[in-house]
């Protein structure tokens, strides 16, 4: 049997006597500007917000004064939170009443980690609601002025992360690399080795362009041009880390005429061979 | 040679005599809360605003009240104008030196058709820049309160069309149905038979889990949990139609062990078989 619901409205704001709540936030990719007006009024009624060591100062001026700020870190290094410190500690400030905000770079519902604290929030029978944010693909794509679909060249979006164990089996991306696809890595920075080696063995030349964007919407942006196969040793001589993500296109050849997804030929499931034309600029 | 580049501010303030500007705005999915702030601050300043069919009201109340506003429909139907159409009035807005608004539902570089109006721009010399919005996907997600990915289950996220010629094939999508992928497909409630067709070509069984998500973030929100078999039977039982998002989740079986993308082992690049578990809700 199938199921309707009604998907809920926004709870942030209804009070219940006691009983705290969770709200999920995105901050977006890092300007402030780029926050949504359904998350500034949530950080404006907040008891106390959990942030991680990527959101930008001048996003947390939009929280109350009267509200304690806890920065989790959350990112590789010294002094980030373990997640399961994370999950118990909002869960704690809830089930004290309080109204609580987790506020995360980029969309929570995107390599965002919010699975586990929703289900942190549920076993301890929280209410607890998601604030979508712009995703760094979407911000990445408007500062460069570039879509991440073409109609009739590019007819959808993968986001991937290249974040996995040091020792694994490079990645399969046979699949993914075909015409059609613009290809976004989150996180890659510092596999970028590696993701240079799988995306030659799906197919994709050593010279099929690449194109890099670090700490998009902050004022330090920038992106660098490169190839699949220069882009690790580009990257390191231009100093550029995280927070970045890496944009490869593999569009379908001009003039081959099929208008979407359900328009692909059945015969081209081979890898990118002949389509390496890519829709990002050659010099952003 | 890689080129490294600085990506640009927001111009769209930066006051140039005699100059028109284009500036393409994502006002998300429809709720007015989920526009951005830096969305909000252009609308403000526009001269003119051309908008879709599907951006709510409330939304332009952020128009200030001496600009013109224009309704371009741009969706299937009567009175909707052909794209060409709409790359002509806002060149000729700004033209006449206007601050010229292009504001479209959801996120301008995901399925927005701004590459043509981008392209429309720079053959006239006309600055442009792009705002992102909130996508579909991120807001279905957000609504039901179920993430895009899940470490260990879902590590990639794919945003597809389903949009295409009626008469072609159906769709090659072996490459996208495979463990780890939430699959997401846009404007895809016309076409609902020829994707179930394709995912199960793709290995899906007729009972895997589908969930369709109809007007995100509006009043009438409404999420429909079905399957793959029966997907275009149910909505059309239920009434749904676009705009609606399409998401099946195809994640790794549990215990897989594989953190990320980079750890996918080599041997597993078949279809789904075994790896049905979804992470959306059976009864949101």
């Amino acid at each position: 049997m199938s199921r309707i619901a009604h998907l809920p409205r926004p709870h942030f704001d209804a009070a219940r006597r006691g009983r705290g709540r969770i709200s999920l936030i995105g901050a977006g990719p890092g300007a402030a500007d780029l926050l949504t007006l359904r998350a500034v009024r949530c950080l404006g009624l907040a008891d106390v917000v959990f942030y991680d060591r990527l959101v930008e100062p001048e996003v947390l001026t939009h929280v109350r004064s009267g509200a304690t700020r806890i920065c989790v870190g959350k990112e590789v290094g010294a002094h980030a939170w373990p997640q399961p410190r994370i999950d118990r500690a909002i869960v704690a400030a809830a089930l004290e009443g309080r109204r609580v905000v987790r506020l995360k770079s980029g969309d929570p519902s995107i390599f965002g980690r919010a699975a586990e604290e929703i289900a942190a929030a549920r076993a301890q029978g929280i209410e607890v609601e998601v604030i979508p944010g712009i995703t760094a693909a979407s911000a990445a794509a408007a500062e460069l002025c570039r879509p991440l679909t073409e109609r009739g060249r590019i007819d959808r979006v993968v986001l991937a992360t290249a974040t996995c164990r040091t020792d694994d089996a490079p990645p399969d991306l046979g699949g993914l690399v075909r015409p059609g696809a613009m290809l976004v890595f989150y996180m890659a920075m510092h596999r970028l080795g590696a993701l240079s080696e799988a995306l030659a063995a799906a197919g994709l030349g050593s010279d099929h362009p690449a194109t890099i964007c670090a700490e998009v919407s902050r004022p330090q942006a920038r992106s660098l041009t490169t190839t699949v196969g220069r882009m690790a040793g580009d990257c390191a001589a231009a100093g550029i880390t995280n927070p970045a993500v890496v944009m490869v296109a593999v569009a379908k050849a001009p003039g081959d005429g099929t208008p979407g997804l359900l328009g692909q030929g059945r015969g081209r499931t081979s890898t990118a061979a002949g389509s390496q034309h890519d829709p990002l600029p050659s010099g952003v």
